[in-house]
């Protein structure tokens, strides 16, 4: 079953998401592939690669490679950038399965990291995804400026850390058996899903020649961009952690209302959680028509953003 | 007790290290303070400080300033590269204390990290405390050149990594009860501590203005003095893992052996341990000489070797 989420944007979107999105996955797929330590030491190579490869909805890296797009930016730095926030995203999930935190045996339908290697070599293999993202955006011998190089490591690091993902982690973590207003269920999305969501959309946008900048009302268009539809993900997530079923979803269905966390649907119940997903959806569809680049430039991120908000998985 | 190497370097180097290591250890514990997110929610601040503030000999961070001082580097990039590295050092512990790998209860003289706030909070605040130390090497508003945030990313993500400290700590995890030879033991402690003792070394070389390039002779010494010094600091531990107690070292003493892990002693004996790490640091000192920096320059990275060679804990 879908969210539910009318198909408004799709339908004002000829263009071909699927053709697009099937050329980019298949170059993230190929460089995550090649970068990702098949040779890393006793095992640990293994327990990365399980962690990242051949799984995943990959939304991030496509969103970075759509606004890269939508600024011409530099093709190599995207796909690095691509991969680097997918190795982050990836990270989190190994951490997040961990006994310690969600404790969770399935995701992307095979058994968890800790599962398949153990616990040790997951907390290894999350340590290492997180510096590898770090080494893919700075290669040595490249045509990528330092400038990008830096500006790439800057988005990534503060959408990582303490004011970003992890810092929404620990909220969640704190607010088990807690009731949240939806101020505050916002404020918490906005660091642990939202904030890597809008760093993918403006490392994407960092990958334009900087002797060329973006202009600040572009970079600020795109930055409300990414947090509107980093958000409308969160909502939509909640939605299906409710109506969905766990083969469709590959991961434990129903686990937030099992484990007494606060969601859009708790906070708000199923229909206002439908009818804010579709106002996050035109908040973000309106950032693009405000950021002074063309329809055309911007069908990609367009596309991308209906996509997100009617997805069923 | 000390680790029993004769005090020839020390000797060698009447430069006073004290003085020069207080002004310096004062310069890196008023920016950690500073940056280590104190404000961070739901108590994850609390425990990255707890982690990473009062304790620890910040030997790394020294390198960094010292290497720096050698090739008259940019003073903020410096700092900020000394106290990067020292985050990774200290997440390093936080994680590798967990009950899932050493489940170790005693550091620094206190409570490990997640016996003090739970194993889930110290998993984030190591996490959280990766990405600050890139978050640190990139601010945006800065006199540090972009071509040098990005080297120092570069080799921090590196050090840090599957081909650097994680994949060590991966080689060392799969050792246990094994017996390795020397080189074996060599190949994992290069990785394991030796790889970010000699970036330490490296960021701060790299911290030189880059329109006046480091030229290769002196990079490569640099990078020898690092090697010989990280591998010196393993021997030394080794040495004092077993002759010192636990309230000198502040963590607790005969671990390894208890744990049947391969140490230096355990294959080379204490007495075959004591003049290696003396071989080795007679190497630092010699990569020094042929660096092409003078000895005044390098005086700080001499006392510095001399001292961790000769240290007590």
């Amino acid at each position: 079953m879908d969210a539910g989420v009318s198909p408004v944007a799709l339908a004002a979107c000829p263009f071909e998401l699927g053709s697009w999105s099937r050329d980019q996955l298949e170059r993230v797929e190929r460089a995550l592939s090649a970068w990702v330590a098949a040779d890393a030491p006793a095992g640990l190579g293994e327990a990365m690669r399980y962690a990242v490869l051949d799984g995943g909805k990959r939304l991030r890296p496509l969103l970075v490679l759509a606004a890269s797009e939508a600024v011409n930016g530099h093709p190599d730095a995207a796909v690095r950038a691509a991969c680097a926030v997918e190795l982050i995203h990836a990270y989190s999930l190994v951490h997040d399965d961990m006994p310690c935190m969600d404790n969770d045996v399935l995701r992307r339908g095979k058994p968890t990291v800790h599962v398949q290697y153990g616990e040790a070599r997951a907390l290894l293999a999350g340590d290492a995804l997180q510096a590898l993202a770090f080494d893919l955006l700075t290669p040595e011998y490249s045509g990528i400026p330092a400038a990008t190089q830096a500006q790439l490591c800057r988005l990534l690091a503060r959408a990582a850390g303490f004011e970003g993902m992890a810092g929404g982690q620990a909220i969640d973590l704190a607010s088990v058996g807690h009731s949240l207003d939806e101020a505050q269920l916002r404020a918490m999305h906005r660091m642990k899903t939202g904030a890597l969501l809008q760093c993918s959309v403006m490392m994407g946008a960092a990958c334009a020649d900087p002797a060329v900048a973006v202009d600040s009302r572009t970079t600020a268009a795109l930055n409300d961009f990414g947090a509107a539809l980093g958000l409308a993900f969160q909502v939509v997530d909640d939605i299906l952690d409710v109506v969905a079923d766990s083969e469709t979803l590959g991961k434990t269905a129903g686990k937030d209302a099992a484990r007494d966390k606060p969601t859009y649907v708790s906070v708000l119940g199923l229909e206002r959680s439908r009818a804010h997903a579709r106002e996050l959806l035109a908040q973000a569809l309106e950032a693009l028509d405000r950021s002074g680049l063309s329809a055309e430039r911007t069908r990609v991120l367009r596309a991308l953003a209906g996509a997100v908000v009617n997805r069923s998985s």
